[in-house]
């Protein structure tokens, strides 16, 4: 077996020893003569599966008791749709827009009420994060929404927006437990696990007690956070296996130091490859520095036909998935927790020689 | 390792040989270098694994053309608003009451417009299929409702309702691919995959396409079957280790002779369990003989306090999660196209010497 660097933005690269673990567990969970993925999730087993992956996530992230923890299934489109229904009572919410995602978001708002875009970085294609010190948000808005990373264009929120007050809801999926997050600051942090966490298929939603609306006329039952907080996320049968596999990537990222040390990890490997980008005569950050992401780095030589013969060559040498998003284009290498600092190593001395090479 | 014979209602047995293969692919899948599990859902590797997947279920059920078949995720409580959603434009759907899950379909309409019930076996505890024959469908119905088999109750619809022309929608996930199956005889078909087919988190919809609608204002873009119908299932990011493992399932079914090959096994399973059953004079159906599911199979011994001690002692000897459901009582086992015959004869001779020692 070759296993390969893995940059893609996501489903990405997991911890080698949850896989193992994942692999080894397959046909026979811990002596129960069975699979995780054939267990009743009414079993005691599963119960303590679920169980301890909650205990993982609140010890890492410090998540005070008075928040719900949820897993649930659905992308990210879905979720954008369930956190206005219930945050939204009055159908209204404040919407900065840094990039597709707090886009989609906007636009399922969109769809079900009336909300407002506070501030936007789509004139310079969502290469910074604009200036939230001072918005305009709406009295009655009942919530101001972020994507606080932004997988595509490799950006993050440095400094939280001033609210003035309102709740700030918070997509984090591709920052998710990559540093340690004071979760007080927000009514809502949601996050898809297939870029940090685990395989897709999970949403876990952190949400503030307080703001789970008792009774919401007219919505599904699965729309509703508190049909899954009050059944500990087990109102129907859940994506056990996600769950299962969120619950080892908690316990792998304990073992590592926690989110602190995740994030000395992450910014180690950013700068490694920041570092090379702002001294290279090639290749180039498409990202303001003051905005850029740990997660996602995108960078460009300005030549698409030699963006293509890097993403072609990188591949040759087990550096795969580099290409970048069609709205940005060129490259992007996605440095997520699970992404050890040989493979930015690799990655940066591949650039390197790249360049002398197409210096001649 | 010591695998057990494993009754659970769902999640459910899985075939060994697609867990193994699981396994084996779990950090490399086919020189990929990475986990199903790790791959980006837009790469060329996981298009093929969903394409064969949609191939493989396709070729088995022999779904015409002019269905589309959909990979969503979420459990069967989000599909029952879905379900409604999309195919009740008019808000007027009618519902045919055989257990807990129909009746949960039913409420979720209920929430949503105005749904009927045109049968009910409610009266003895779900224990029959009611006579469909003739059913007092309204007029502008948008179709007829059933879960066709009961996994709570044991209890499976032998004939299809008479529908008087309106579409008929069933939920198949207790019995999906465990039998031939008339597809154009529906004009929705809806399976959770953690019973018969996969590990939780996909649902399958296979849906007539001249029922989807084109439009549905105010409707959260992931509950209108036609954004995912257009993507392929690709709109976001899927439970693609679940579909991945459903499309291994389906490749084993085809090798065991296809539906018919299951259906011949499931036949020969449950004849040996029923007949027993009705022989016995310890062990009782709970199911009228013309209702009786092939793939779940509740059964009482009439005493609260033996049957906990068959169950307990059932599962010492490696026949697992026998334990039926709180609203029936007993015993359940649920045989699943992966249970294997030696499964059903273990238990069918457990259960002989469990009555010879409590005769005496």
């Amino acid at each position: 077996m070759a296993r390969v660097y893995n940059f893609s933005a996501g489903p990405a690269v997991l911890p080698e020893p949850v896989l193992q673990a994942a692999a080894d567990e397959m046909l026979d969970y811990q002596g129960s003569g069975m699979s995780v993925c054939e267990m009743s999730h009414r079993s005691s087993t599963f119960q303590s599966i679920i169980d301890d992956a909650e205990a993982g996530i609140r010890g890492l992230m410090g998540i005070p008791d008075n928040y719900k923890v949820l897993f649930l299934q659905g992308g990210d489109a879905l979720i954008f749709s369930t956190v206005f229904i219930n945050l939204a009572p009055n159908k209204k919410a404040d919407y900065i827009i840094t990039g597709n995602w707090a886009n989609k978001a906007y636009q399922e708002a969109q769809i079900l009420g009336d909300p407002k875009v506070l501030a936007s970085s789509k004139d310079q294609n969502f290469s910074y994060i604009p200036d939230c010190s001072n918005l305009d948000v709406r009295d009655d808005a009942s919530f101001v929404y972020i994507c606080q990373n932004n997988t595509i264009y490799g950006t993050k929120f440095h400094q939280l927006p001033n609210t003035k007050g309102h709740e700030l809801v918070a997509d984090q999926s591709s920052m998710f437990l990559s540093e340690p997050v004071d979760v007080t600051k927000f009514g809502c942090i949601h996050a898809g696990v297939q870029k940090n966490v685990g395989p897709a298929g999970v949403q876990v939603v952190i949400v503030r007690e307080d703001l789970i609306p008792e009774d919401l006329p007219g919505v599904p039952t699965m729309l509703r956070f508190k049909t899954q907080a009050d059944k500990g996320s087990l109102y129907d049968t859940p994506n056990c296996f996600g769950i299962y596999m969120c619950g080892k990537v908690f316990k792998w990222i304990e073992s590592q130091g926690g989110l602190a040390g995740m994030k000395a990890r992450n910014e180690e490997k950013a700068a490694l490859l920041y570092d090379y980008l702002d001294t290279s005569d090639l290749f180039h950050s498409t990202v303001r520095p003051d905005s850029r992401s740990l997660m996602n780095v995108p960078f460009v030589t300005g030549d698409k036909d030699l963006d293509a013969e890097f993403v072609a060559e990188a591949a040759k040498n087990g550096l795969v998935s580099l290409k970048g998003h069609r709205t940005v284009g060129g490259m992007r290498a996605s440095i997520y927790n699970a992404m050890p600092l040989a493979g930015v190593q690799k990655l940066v001395a591949f650039m390197k020689d790249f360049e002398l090479a197409h210096k001649a």
